[in-house]
């Protein structure tokens, strides 16, 4: 594959616009006003929320045509006015989060999760172009020798860190993750670094061979008794914490019965439709059942730390590189479960792969 | 009503049989054997547990006859072998657990919630009986002054203090309570005494108009749509803590409407079979839905003060107090929502009501 980089003359970026379908298509790149910078985008990751857009499952919250993305890195480009602290060239990743500081969640501390959060990417325009603006107050920098493809990854760790940090994971915890696709992976790495033995439930053979490549335990919930499993790994206590990223309401059916008393139940799925939760045990055992969004700076600078260190194992999590072209078949396979995480290279030409 | 009280020539107690029936029976007394203490039970609370238990939906649970009961209070009668620090006459209630000692949730600290808890008048002998023996690590001593009828609410209100205790209500919160039976209003007045604004949902009329004389406001969740009120109540925040005390499956559907980013969600009552939560809520304000369940000494011994301190309106709970002879026609009036709390009088002669 030979990435041919200079295609800043015909500026590109790909579009949801609606119908299901995604279009490759001249952009037209926005100077960065007053507080703004423009990063020429390296390499953007592509992930499930991408997918439900492109599958119009969020078209009454999305304005097409919408260029989404918001797994990236890159270099800036141009610096707006009254911007400090940057320089031309610098390697960045973006914290796609932008918040009105003047609502009640915000006043409160909690502006990660603004009651009126624009998540740059959904609610406005992403990283799938050649070059993108965004408000200076995303950036965070990249450490010195984290190549850019890696860089990509950032986003999606720090998803992951915010998750292992709320769930309070200490060291000699028993972790559960159910779900085992990238962020579920994410999640139990950065959780056996924080010193948890961990356990990945996901009912995929595929999906858990590759997790057993990257050194985790992985268990099928169809073939073995998973609350059973775990009373016997914990000497009859239970999980410490358990994620649930798989979105599946069987998941949440077994989660309350996989938890220690006092144990702790994170929510990092999305469920577009409520759950049955069996509350009488929530309530038994005293459980703990905490939803988790997004991520804070300081997790930003975590999953990039974990990223450079080589705590993330990036060389199996990314299954390929495409170029912009590509993409639509990208979420063909992500859809089918054929890859983990595909990253898109913005500069590289069609017929580059 | 003239209570006899001398009835110890023969001990009477009121047994759960089986087949929804409650028989008025004479009672050999056990002798209290080391470690033990009997006590002469001057008043008993009759509670929802206890309605299950004589409607027959906890026959899987109890071991029959079964004399339950376990809101009381009352006078050291006999000391066991090697029992200090108490002497007969001493006024007590009893803190009703029994705890293995052994198990991981109490090696973790959290002997209240043993996993093999013996509650004592459910899974072993209750109060509802002239003379009853505990193990002495369950008496806890009521304070001077504090009248033993009242003292009878000390386990309901230590209940309550637990769940504000765990919801970590603080001076200014905006607290819901979901369900305005005896413990919904119990959590109201200590969340009220903790400082924060509270507001009952509570959908029978009569309820709401006993809780509004006893100063809380109560709301109707089907004449008001109780989203919008609480968003009003907040300046648009959302409460800080909501209390799920009704055991319904529409207010477990409504308290995620109603909390605030990262507010707390405070499950008390038993669901018996699974809800449905919207768990997209939870997520998307990172919420936090903690189970609770009885107490803890320190909750027993806050409970006590804050009877013995007139914080709570003891007289305007106790609805009346009954003889052992009228428990059965007690618990048609409980059902029918006629009475808050009524309170046996274990010593009072069946004539003198």
């Amino acid at each position: 594959m030979t990435y041919l980089r200079d295609v800043a003359s015909r500026p590109t970026g790909v579009a949801y616009v609606g119908n299901a379908t995604v279009e490759v298509r001249a952009i037209a790149p926005v100077a960065p006003g007053p507080g703004e910078v423009q990063i020429r985008v390296a390499f953007v990751g592509l992930c499930g929320t991408d997918l439900h857009i492109v599958h119009g499952a969020m078209d009454a919250r999305v304005t097409m045509p919408l260029i989404f993305g918001h797994e990236m890195s890159g270099t800036i480009d141009t610096i707006g006015e009254g911007v400090v602290g940057w320089a031309v060239g610098d390697p960045v990743t973006v914290m796609p989060l932008a918040w009105d500081g003047t609502c009640p969640a915000c006043l409160a501390g909690h502006e990660h999760i603004c009651q009126n959060l624009d998540f740059i990417g959904i609610d406005s325009p992403g990283a799938l172009q050649t070059l993108w603006t965004v408000p200076a107050h995303t950036l965070v920098a990249l450490p010195a020798g984290l190549a850019l493809d890696v860089a990509a990854l950032v986003e999606p760790t720090a998803v992951a860190v915010h998750d292992v940090r709320r769930g309070e994971v200490a060291a000699g915890d028993h972790v559960v993750v159910l779900g085992g696709g990238p962020i579920g992976v994410l999640i139990a790495t950065v959780a056996r670094h924080a010193g948890a033995a961990v356990v990945i439930v996901e009912p995929d053979p595929g999906r858990r061979a590759q997790i057993e490549q990257l050194g985790h335990i992985a268990i099928d919930p169809r073939s073995t008794d998973q609350a059973a499993w775990v009373v016997e790994w914990t000497d009859g206590a239970g999980a410490d914490v358990v994620f649930e990223v798989s979105g599946a309401a069987a998941a949440v059916a077994a989660a309350t019965g996989l938890a220690r008393v006092r144990g702790t139940i994170v929510v990092v799925a999305i469920h577009g439709v409520p759950r049955e939760v069996d509350l009488k045990q929530v309530f038994w055992r005293e459980l703990r059942l905490l939803g988790a969004r997004v991520y804070e700076r300081k997790d930003f600078e975590t999953a990039s730390s974990l990223l450079a260190d080589g705590v993330v194992p990036s060389e199996l999590l990314i299954t390929r590189v495409v170029p912009l072209t590509a993409v639509r078949a990208a979420f063909d396979d992500l859809e089918q479960g054929l890859a983990m995480k595909i990253l898109v290279d913005v500069a590289a030409e069609e017929d580059a792969t």
